[in-house]
């Protein structure tokens, strides 16, 4: 396993390896890595010659508000994983190497970056869409892999790719849940024993959700009145939001007639949290 | 020659012949093709194995009062005209291909893009760097090919290119001029015979900027005012702006202690035209 931090050096042993044939899968991450990055990294590591991963707490998709600063970051722990998964090469560029002086270039996706969570963090999806813009330029991978978790983000990213005509297919693989069902995220790490029980309702009513769904109810209002109550019974839960949109242009669906996708953020004390289900009908 | 008009069926082509180690140049155009679009693909051909242009008047870089309709078009004549110069491929999308119904990506170069034609011509630049994006990601060329004549386009380009970290040179080349000094612009067919000859004095006025500063004059003051004078006097021209700026950064300079660029935009009669010229100390 080979790590660079230089973008020019990356570049150039990239398309080394793609002049003599190989194809290249690609993760982006901001570290701290745990069983859902991994999974993805052993998707990439099946279905391409080569895996490459990013490390970058990328500063321009935090608010000024945010955790850029105390965001969890351990690399030579990442390395391990990362080793352990069978990646080839780790990108873990500075700050400096990614928006040198004088940076002035931004990727967008109207609309879908400014629901949900978007609407909630300005600026956010921006900060995303070009930050993988740039890395999938460094990168220039055949498959590139994204976690449901952040279905929104995905999803942007997804459209992004396919309006700019980015010659890359990007995969969003499934959740990966702690044995009790909370969504693997490193901002788990912020949570205290209490606020770690408590975010256990997110997953406990996105699934009541999809049980009422099931049995045959309809209006979202009535399934989103369920979630905000069963989550607001938790001294610690606060809602940013709770949704039930189409999956494609995550707008909101008042009857539910076709597939859709409940969405949620909640803080949990100071540690804001997503999650997602998707209910196929 | 080969002409597509689909994406993904250029996009494969042209993965094939990255494949088979083929280095590829690429100019886009927005068709009509003059003298000016020829140097850059006979440049191309010199230096690359295949030469590939596009032709695609982008509706997203007109503003509404604008000459999107009436921009001329002649797809006949331009592939008569790139065959001659040795272009390999026309790409020759339909608006549909670019941007399909659900469009919403769209790539921008903040400051630059505000500045100067951009101040003129509100959202005009972020069409013209989405869509260069987007023809990137089709094309991937080795090298692109921009005139000098968009001074402030080619800037932008490069601007993205090298934030983006895209994997393309960019190369800028000399404005290519009538005998009698106007910069060739498929605008100009616009012009009456009256605004044909008063068109001369943008290259004449500039041309006279330069003569100042080599005479010593250092105040940027003075020489705009001169080619104002010289502007105004022509009863078809109405001066849009007239500016003495930095190569790099487009901003004003005040006092004259390096290489500038002397840049203008003019209308005559309906038809802005743009023209430019570098000054090296």
């Amino acid at each position: 396993m080979q790590t660079f931090r230089n973008i020019k050096k990356l570049q150039k042993f990239i398309i080394g390896l793609k002049k003599i044939g190989k194809t290249i899968g690609f993760i982006p991450t901001m570290g701290y890595l745990h069983e859902g990055h991994l999974s993805l990294m052993r998707q990439s590591k099946k279905e391409n010659n080569i895996s490459v991963i990013s490390i970058f707490v990328n500063p321009i998709q935090f608010g000024p508000k945010e955790d850029f600063k105390k965001y969890p970051r351990d690399f030579k722990r990442d390395e391990k994983l990362a080793k352990s998964a069978g990646v080839d090469i780790i990108f873990y560029p500075s700050i400096e190497q990614m928006y040198p002086a004088g940076y002035l270039s931004y990727v967008e996706v109207e609309k879908l970056s400014n629901l949900l969570c978007g609407a909630s963090r300005p600026g956010h999806f921006r900060g995303v869409t070009t930050v993988v813009a740039k890395l999938f330029n460094i990168v220039q991978p055949d498959i590139a892999y994204f976690g449901q978790k952040d279905a929104q983000q995905a999803r942007i990213i997804q459209k992004m790719t396919q309006d700019l005509n980015m010659p890359i297919k990007v995969k969003v693989m499934p959740i990966i849940r702690e044995s009790d069902g909370l969504a693997m995220s490193s901002r788990n790490m912020y949570l205290s024993s209490q606020e770690r029980k408590d975010a256990l309702i997110l997953n406990r009513a996105l699934k009541e959700a999809r049980r009422l769904i099931k049995t045959g109810v309809r209006d979202s209002r009535t399934i989103i009145s369920t979630i905000n109550y069963l989550i607001s019974a938790k001294h610690t839960a606060k809602i940013d939001y709770v949704k039930i949109v189409d999956p494609q242009t995550l707008t909101e669906v008042k009857k539910i007639e076709k597939s859709v996708l409940i969405i949620l953020a909640v803080w949990i004390g100071k540690t804001r949290l997503i999650d997602n289900l998707a209910v196929n009908l």
